[in-house]
């Protein structure tokens, strides 16, 4: 933390008491988790940094209080393009649920724009109300069967890694490269190494000496345990573990029983992905407090998962807990159990009340380097007409409650040009993948079962981990509307009948996020899905867009549809529609 | 830690089992300070790295132990120089004992000899068998009151510090030029905020809002606590805490009672000044690590303390607990009370067996910016004569234990001139400073009593902080030869009778350290003392030569003799040997 002499000088003046000091919050017990007790006395603070915890103060300003006081909680691990707002904005509500750092992972967006996304992230970051931190995206593009928006290796990020613009290397999702040596690989796990910085992980499922590789390449955390056996056996490899609790991986109380006072202190929390309404209804991380701690966790524990156990895994000496030299990122809370955020300083400044931010809305970002995102050359409908020599097809099969798809062998009607032929009796609809970043002309197609669309077309322009555009519908002429919808806004979702709009959400910014704020975006957002749900036929127990958005990502099973064409992730191979 | 990509290639396959690891230490239980567990099974090393702990690999060299196998450990604050030899030979002595790291501060030296004895101990350093990490001295001089051999305030140290050279700012000696802020003091704190580093801390003493300021001011440690009360509330105010275990600070027992479950990952072990024979004989971290297990701390935490802890708070990213991607610095004890040091690897490498070092003599290093330090103009036994208005004085009085002293009026006999006449009955002598770095010509005198010596003179260039000569004595004759012979050999220190050297140590290297091993200069300081005591009649409760060492160091109470004239710590004033 930069600081200059006078400063200094201030700070010390009215942390020994000889002027007032800025602001004294007294009436609170404080948590102190550094040596893991509850103190009483007033906290001091001068120029946004505690200057005194536990004694008695003269303020210029003087707030009393009663609560718990905790330190500004630290969300470990974030991917801020999955709230669909910018950053400047997504910092409001993570501010309001007691949040006053976020280590994010602009792996989305710079699979679309490369480092001119990170440079617009850390811009926009900056005019959030909370400090966000941002991590190199490691992965782009996420994998080789597609096209994406940038190609990202290690001399490309040298800049901004070895002059710590970012805290490290983003999530190494592409654990093979490092099992099966890649060279643009350790490259880049090199020039993290170089820089002094962390390498964040990925690892689902990975175990035994492929673990015990993955880390000894120096990779120190993962935030993707589904059981207390892969926990444990991360954090006797070294790892730090984060636990997640975020939209829509909710198995933070089963990992809560691997807490152990032993291991606490390597546990963090973090939300990966998490919608605005969320954090709105339920929040992130101050929800996984209010979890571990019903599942019997010391509060104290607890929170230091939350502030001073990531502060100390991404090196941040100048946070995470409640002491004389630290930021004053301060929560107020009514219990330790309840956990009801009362109040919440940044940097010693009020920032949110009550559940909402009170930071004015952030300035406008210049935009320009990553909107205008839409790169589709010649597209037509009749590039989404399939050729199936027959209709005996493999389809991708929708599996509510995950990520995860299925395969399901039919057999489907088809036109004399092979053309599939939609039969609402069937519940197999047409999926197809615009090319959007390289004006390729790329428009793949395949079949998707048991997404329970009964008419028209749904499509957006956020497909992990490329982004392409993806539209399923049961008919080329919608799906076809819904495509030059998307484009024509920029970016976005929509959902469309018989060629007219019946609901968007423009996501101008790199197709992926919309420059307006969380209530436009979630109330644009809850139209889309209502139409495809209500008016669509979309089944009720899914997400229709959100759904969509993970069918072209080729890394989780087991049938996928990139840009190029149907992907087997149990072959790793492109594979044909037709079974023969 | 660099690292390139064929060396991540080669460890990912020896981690993998795809060829054989380098070193696999097998039959050991594994204590892993990050889960607070034992574990049993393998460790395995590649390139002096840990790829595996507590899985089974193959082994181009299997070694078979039992025991128990803790992390290398973290000396997290160390002054080598008052261990009399350089670094490359200190290192051994660590290693013998499972200190594979030590965070040293080069106060003396650069004291006198400036930024060249910095490069000096950094390269020496390196010849060392274990990894000796470097502060920057921040106290040069260390006070106003008396003339050192360099003057370091905050361009000078820019470049090691920016450059991380230095892992931060050493300890932070002047608190009161903290307190009541000195510009000079607060542009080194900011420097080294401006770098990322830590500022050690120094407080005895301090309390309250005057502690609370000096930890706001940014400086995280003290190791300088001499009750639990004190402990107490540096770790309240977020400072780590490094219990001390030296040669003369042995209040460890009692600070052990104020570690606790919670804070205890807030506490360092640390030996800040270590004799060559207190580390053959008791150890220093080990040491410190047997007195907690023996104070009922758990033993976990006590070697976490002595490791990871440390690696934490100097953010040492790459050691300090057993897992893969960590640096293969190892123990091998017996048991975790008794903690008998059975074998020690560096890097993978072994290092020290059953308490020796296996490391080969280190090479020479240059000395040459660092030696011929003894810049004295125009000295002789004339200018130790005193010119006393009467024989009523102020002495200063010896308090056997510790560094404090007292002041003792006493009625002594001047000769005509005025100058003091010693009288064996009455157990008060001559002490005089001779400057020795600016070539000021400067010889200040004054009184010691209860010294006990008889007859003779002792005399060092070793006097805290500043390190000008020192000298004790019965008559002027043997002082001046005492001083002339620590001039001859380019410091060091000497007993003198009858104009005769009993016994002399050479510490050439800036007055302070000897070239030669530990065995030399152990027996040559032995001889120095035996002299001391058996010829000269020094009282045999005090070490005659160290006791000298503080007596020119004038920040402890209360009086001092510096190169300028006596000083009294009471009123931070020099004060008048006669009494009005």
């Amino acid at each position: 933390m930069n600081v200059t002499v006078n400063d200094l000088r201030k700070r010390i003046s009215q942390a020994r008491g000889k002027e007032k000091a800025d602001l004294v919050i007294r009436g609170a017990k404080i948590v102190n988790v550094l040596t893991h007790e509850i103190m009483e006395g007033d906290v001091a603070v001068c120029d946004g940094v505690i200057i005194g915890a536990g004694g008695s103060y003269e303020g210029k300003e003087t707030v009393n209080v009663s609560g718990y006081l905790l330190p500004g909680f630290i969300d470990s691990h974030i991917h801020v393009e999955s709230s669909m707002l910018v950053p400047a904005r997504f910092g409001a509500l993570l501010a309001a649920r007691g949040t006053t750092t976020a280590i994010a992972d602009p792996h989305e967006i710079m699979n679309v724009a490369g480092i001119p996304a990170l440079e617009f992230m850390l811009e926009s970051g900056k005019k959030s109300p909370i400090d966000l931190l941002f991590m190199m995206a490691s992965c782009v593009p996420a994998t080789p069967w597609e096209h994406s928006g940038a190609v990202i290796e290690a001399p490309v990020m040298e800049e901004a890694v070895l002059s710590h613009k970012v805290l490290g290397l983003g999530e190494m999702m592409n654990f093979s490269g490092v099992l099966f040596p890649d060279n643009n690989v350790l490259e880049k796990i090199a020039l993290a190494h170089k820089a002094g910085s962390i390498v964040d992980g990925h690892s689902p499922g990975l175990s035994g000496k492929d673990l015990a590789a993955y880390a000894a390449a120096g990779i120190s955390t993962d935030h993707e345990c589904s059981t207390v056996e892969e926990m444990e056996e991360r954090l006797r490899n070294g790892m730090y573990v984060q636990l997640r609790y975020g939209s829509a991986c909710l198995n933070l109380p089963d990992l809560a029983r691997g807490v152990t006072p032993g291991n606490a202190h390597r546990c963090l929390l973090c939300s990966d992905d998490i919608q605005p309404l969320t954090l709105r209804k339920r929040g992130s991380v101050d929800a996984g407090i209010r979890v571990l701690v019903s599942m019997g966790i010391d509060p104290i524990d607890a929170v230091s998962m939350a502030s001073h156990n990531a502060a100390v895994c991404y090196g941040l000496r100048d946070r995470g807990a409640i002491a004389p030299g630290l930021i004053a990122d301060l929560v107020l809370v009514d219990d330790l159990s309840r956990l009801n955020i009362l109040k919440v300083w940044k940097r010693g400044v009020l920032t949110a009340c009550e559940g909402e931010c009170l930071a004015p809305e952030p300035e406008n970002t210049d935009y320009g380097p990553i909107t205008k995102t839409m790169h589709v050359k010649d597209f037509s409908e009749k590039k989404m007409k399939m050729h199936l020599r027959h209709g005996l097809v493999r389809t991708i099969r929708i599996i509510p409650g995950g990520v995860v798809t299925g395969e399901k062998i039919v057999q489907v009607k088809t036109d004399p040009d092979g053309d599939f032929v939609f039969d609402e009796e069937q519940d197999v609809c047409r999926l197809c993948v615009v090319e959007r970043h390289q004006s390729t002309g790329n428009v793949s197609c395949a079949l998707l079962s048991e997404y329970g669309i009964k008419r028209g077309a749904v499509a957006a322009s956020i497909a992990h981990d490329s982004h392409n555009i993806i539209v399923a519908g049961t008919n080329t002429a919608d799906m076809a509307a819904a495509v030059e919808e998307v484009i024509r806004m920029e970016g976005g979702m929509t959902a469309v009948l018989d060629g007219k709009v019946l609901a968007s959400l423009a996501l101008p910014v790199g197709g992926l996020m919309s420059e307006r704020d969380a209530e436009y975006v979630t109330r644009h957002l809850d139209r889309v899905q209502n139409a495809a749900h209500t008016v669509l036929g979309v089944r009720g127990d899914i997400e229709p867009v959100m759904t969509l958005c993970f069918l072209a990502l080729p890394v989780i099973p087991v049938l996928r549809l990139t840009d190029l064409d149907l992907f087997d992730v149990r072959t790793m191979k492109f594979t044909d529609i037709c079974v023969d």
